[in-house]
This record gives structure tokens, C-alpha cells and sequence, in this order.
């Protein structure tokens, strides 16, 4: 089954086969065999303040073959490069899970095995990612899957046509990889992104897809890549308005930021997962006040209160409307849920809170 | 929007209204107002051999409103009983956190909260569909929902009719209450359900319930209430077989109990929530060394030791081919995931593991 067009896939395997001829080469002139990978981690992520991106820098690292501290995770890349390669030769895809266990075993004469924890794959797939510049999703490997999806969009996915605003109450389970999706009719006016499953159900329930015409995803906590790149996809190929809602939180705030601009693990993905464009209705600390729900809120915890501050830090959380957020978050000791909005009542959310504060465009940048 | 039919809502209405009728009576005949709630925990759950499931025993206890260790708790079942009233009066649902903040409230005259956590309301509403003998789901009260269908199955769902076969590689997201789906039409010779995600991708990709003519159900882990209630009720309802596959240890045996027997914690709702008739298919212990997969195992942690002992306690895997899969895990010391046959191939799972064992009839009970 296809994900992604032949064309695309021809181009993968054109980089995979270019990595290895570059190590034959070497080998050929009697040279230390090695290859060039971007380096990870917070001394090498940027933020672009224009593009609002989180995006990779310029530090290169070298593995190559003849250093003994290299050798071994050298081989373990050649052998994801090759095993990647033969997954888009032959159409597939598979887990990173899969992929661990199709290359494990025992190097012959040897009591050594490739692998021994797919902790020692995981990070060989992100290098290989970063090296060669392409997306998980373009080597055929795939992350979880989370997330529902309903409202006003007709989808094709492998060749069936999919009415999104016929499913019920149940909505369509967003896989993990949506490059095959083709968006073939779509009505809505935006697009709600929710972070909890049961705000999402009350929505549904409230019909609030259907009465204001948009399409509503639930990403069950953090997005998945799925799920990312959906909402990407949408915003950028259908200029679909990204309007997300979380709880009033830390972690909230931090689903919204990844959604928007990236994360630090995925940097060199940004511009594919990420989605600048989009805003931010609630929970925020000013709808304590204006809503009167000071006696549905939570204390913070110390925990709550460390991912405060690593968010202030945050070159991506400083802009002046998240900065007396957070601050206010800390001065008033408090969180608050999604669903302690149903302390005014169940229809509340639906009726009044997000079509008053959407119309009012009083939203988070 | 309406999830169970009209009688059955009028039924739980009553019931709700009988548990208040008698509490006023007791008031107006100046006796101390109780009701009485069957004890809950494992003393007081059986096993039927018989059955095979769990049922809740007959030990009862006594909440009553003159006992300064029980006006608390029997102020805030009543609570919880006028609010499901409610709900079920005016068809709507609502998840176990929102009921949380719809009661919440300072009593006036007072500084006591009604309620300070959702630890305080969640046990109560178990208290309350034992005592009333009803399904959470009839008092209107949702689960968090997790798990996707896909395969050769029609349903209808709120008016919208939705051919679970046509859903391209997404799938139906399976929702927290799915008492108001409605069999239209099924041509599936049985229903495989399967513990992970990851799984459930690979066999959609190979096109297993097509090939196979099967309905595929992913869990996600532990089977959520809306999933276990849906294997319920196309067994009984609609004769398919159930076949579970899960990873080969403790854990995923336990998901299979639980799909199976019930579970302890809801051992008054087994006969809605578990199926008796469903069987095993892998992973077991007997499939490491069938299928030459000994490479590919994991060492059993203390904790998996831990959780095997736990299980030989449990009566409801006292069959003689449960002990002797169990004893063997723990003399092999080790376990083996489902993704862990990709060793073979990718497809070897679909195109062999599992038509071989099925077709054999090889399952475990």
C-alpha cells in the first residue's frame, strides 16, 4: 500500500543509495569510511522569530567506521539505511518497533547481536532523518498513532472516499501517517484543535462541529506526528484557520507550542510538522477572572511550577501575551481544566465560551 | 442527543427516583436515612466457573446519614444520583470529570466544598450503579474512549450510516458509550481484537480483514469500556467469534482476562462488559519455540515475575493451558512481544502466523 507518490519514493532512494556510494567511494580510496550527521539537542536548535519555527542548526558531527567508539553505531546506520531503502522499494511501512526487530540478530561467528534495545535504533532513525533531510514518514517508518477526527471535510485515503461529517459520535481515527490522505471537498470554516478526549466527546455531543461549520480534532494529550501533520497539511494546503484549545496549564501551553512551532527532538521537521499560523483560545488565566471559575481551578504543584519557569525560558514563549500569562499563572498559585468549564453547565463550553471567545478573535498569538 | 432508548431511560429514572423515594421515607419516619451499597473489592468478588466471568458477591454495607464517618459520602451520593437523574432526563452525557465540576461547590453558609477531588465522586459513582444494579453508561456517565474498528461491518451511529469497511487506513474511532450503535449489516466470519497499535497498522497495511473477511478492533492496551462493550455485543448479539491477540506476557494476558471474565473493579458489570465466549490467539510461550523466535525475546523483569505469580493466584486462569503457558514464561524467563514475529518478515504475521494458527484452531481458552 502507497503512501507516499512514486516520485517522492524514487527520491528517497536516490538520497539512501547516495549515503552508501559516498561510504563505498571512500572505501575504494582506502579511506576511513564515514558519514555526516547534524547534531542534536537544545546547543544546536534555533528559534526563527520570523518563521516562528523552531528549526536545526549548522553543527555537524562525524561517525565513521574505524573509530571504536563510532564502529558499532555506524554499522547499526547502515543497516536502518538499507533496511529504509528496501521499505520503499517495496511500498511498505513499519513501526519503529518493526524495524528494531527485522535487523536484530546475531552478527555470524560472533556472539554479538546488532542490536540489543531499540533504544540504540531510535536514535540512528532521527540521524538518518536529519543527514538525509527527509521526514520519518518518507523512509515508510511510522510513530503511534492518536487522535479522532470529524466535521465538514470529504477525505480519499487508499482509494476510499471518506465523509468526515458522517461518522457519528465516533469520528475517523487519525493514523500515523497522512501523507496519502487527499483532501477532496472541504466546507469548514477553521479548524478546532482539543487536547483532551471527553472535551472532545462534549463537543460532539453539543453538535459543535456541525453548528459552526468546522472541523474538530482531538489529539489526546500531546499530538502525535499524525496528527501534526494533518493540522499542518490543512492550514497550508486548504489556508484552514488553526484555532487550538488545551488546558490552562503548563503542559497545555506546551501541546499548543509544539503543535505551532516544532519541537526540540524534531527540529529538523518543523516546517512540516509545525504550524505558525495558529492561535490559541483557552484555557488562559484571564478566563478565570472573566468567567468567575476561581473555585474550579487547581492548586499548582511544585512540578506545575518548575515547567513554568522552563517555559519563560523558552525563546518560543516570549511574546509579551504568553509571558504575563505565565506569570499570572504563577501569581495566582492556580491551573485550570478544560472541563471545569462544565461548572457553569454541560452546554456552556459549546454556547457560549468558545463562540464568544472565536467571534471575538480574543485569542493567543 | 440520545444514546439508549427511551424505556431504558425511563427505567433508570425510576430506579434513581425509588433510591430517593425510600431516603424520604426514612426521613418522614424520623428513622436515620441509608442506603445500602454492595461491598466492593476482591473478598466480595466470585468467579464463576460456570459463566466464566466475575460477579460481584452479596456483602452489603449500610451508608447512612446520622454516622459522622458516612453524612459526607451520603450527601454526595445523593448528589451524584439527582445530577444522573438529570442528565438521563435531558439525554445527555457527561464524563466522570464533569460530573466532578458540576457538583463541585461551596455549601452556602459554610467554607466545605461539596466536593475536593474527582477521588471523592469516581468511587461513589461505582457505589451507585452497583447499589442500582445499572451500567455507568445508563446513568448517562462516560469512560475516556480508546481503541479503532475497521472491516467488513455497517453500523449506524446517530442517524449517520457508516461502512466500517470503507474507511481507507484510518479506521472508526470506537467512542466511550457505543449502546446506540445499530448493526445494519455484517459480513465478518469473526472479530480479531488486538492489543496494540502498532499491530493493528501492520495488518491494515497487509490488508488482513479484507483478505481474511474480519473485523479488526485495536485496544491500545487495557480494552476501554466502549471497546469491551462493543466485542460484547457483536458475540452475543451478533454470533462472531472473538479472537484476541496480544503481546506474550503477563500484561497482555491480563487484557484478555479482562475482555474475557471482567475485572475486579467492575465485576458487577462483567456480563455487559465481558465475553465469556472469546479465545486466544498468541503470543505464547509455545510460539517462541514453533516459530523459532527464542532470539527475539525479552528478559522477564522482577515485576513481570511479580505479575505472572499474581495471575496463577487468580482463579479464572486456573485452565490447565493458562498454568502450563504461565509456568513456562517463567521457566524460559522470558517474554515476547507481538512485533517481535517482524523478525521474520513483515508480512509473515498476516500471511502466516495468523491464517496458520486460525485456521488450525490452535487458541488457547
Amino acid at each position: 500500500m502507497k503512501n507516499l507518490n512514486k516520485s517522492e519514493d524514487e527520491e528517497i532512494i536516490s538520497k539512501i543509495t547516495g549515503l552508501g556510494t559516498g561510504v563505498v567511494e571512500d572505501i575504494a580510496k582506502h579511506k576511513n569510511p564515514s558519514i555526516q550527521i547534524p547534531q542534536r539537542g537544545i546547543g544546536n536548535v534555533d528559534f526563527n522569530s520570523e518563521t516562528n519555527l523552531l528549526t536545526m542548526g549548522d553543527k555537524m558531527s562525524s561517525r565513521s567506521f574505524f573509530n571504536i567508539a563510532h564502529s558499532k553505531k555506524f554499522l547499526q546506520t547502515m543497516l536502518i539505511a538499507s533496511k529504509c531503502k528496501d521499505f520503499v522499494g517495496r511500498g511498505k511501512t513499519a513501526s519503529i518497533r518493526e524495524l528494531y526487530y527485522q535487523l536484530k540478530h546475531t552478527i555470524s561467528g560472533t556472539k554479538e547481536n546488532t542490536f540489543d534495545d531499540q533504544s540504540e535504533s531510535d536514535p540512528l532513525i532521527v540521524d538518518l532523518e536529519t543527514s538525509l533531510e527527509v521526514l520519518r514518514e518518507e523512509l515508510h517508518l511510522k510513530a503511534d498513532d492518536k487522535g479522532t477526527l470529524i466535521g465538514n471535510i470529504v477525505l480519499e485515503d487508499s482509494g476510499d472516499v471518506i465523509d468526515c461529517s458522517k461518522l457519528g459520535r465516533s469520528g475517523l481515527a487519525i493514523p500515523s501517517i497522512i501523507e496519502h490522505y487527499n483532501f477532496k471537498k472541504i466546507k469548514a470554516d477553521y479548524v478546532l484543535v482539543i487536547e483532551t478526549g471527553a472535551m472532545f466527546d462534549r463537543l460532539v455531543e453539543e453538535k459543535f462541529h456541525l453548528n459552526n461549520n468546522c472541523i474538530m480534532i482531538s489529539t489526546k494529550g500531546q499530538a502525535a506526528r499524525g496528527c501534526r501533520r494533518l493540522v499542518n497539511r490543512l492550514h497550508n494546503e486548504q489556508n484552514l484557520p488553526i484555532i487550538v484549545f488545551t488546558d490552562g496549564d503548563p503542559w497545555g501551553y506546551y501541546i499548543y507550542s509544539v503543535l505551532k512551532a516544532g519541537s526540540m527532538a524534531l527540529a529538523h521537521e518543523s516546517a512540516r510538522l509545525g504550524t505558525p499560523g495558529a492561535k490559541f483560545v483557552g484555557m488562559t488565566m484571564s478566563d478565570v477572572d472573566s468567567y468567575g471559575l476561581e473555585n474550579v481551578t487547581e492548586k499548582l504543584k511544585d512540578v506545575d511550577k518548575k515547567r513554568i519557569d522552563e517555559l519563560l525560558n523558552y525563546p518560543w514563549f516570549q511574546k509579551k501575551e504568553w509571558v504575563a500569562e505565565l506569570k499570572l499563572m504563577k501569581k495566582k498559585g492556580v491551573r485550570i481544566e478544560q472541563q471545569a468549564l462544565a461548572s457553569k453547565s454541560l452546554e456552556f463550553v459549546a454556547e457560549e465560551y468558545l463562540p464568544e471567545k472565536i467571534a471575538a478573535g480574543t485569542l493567543l498569538p
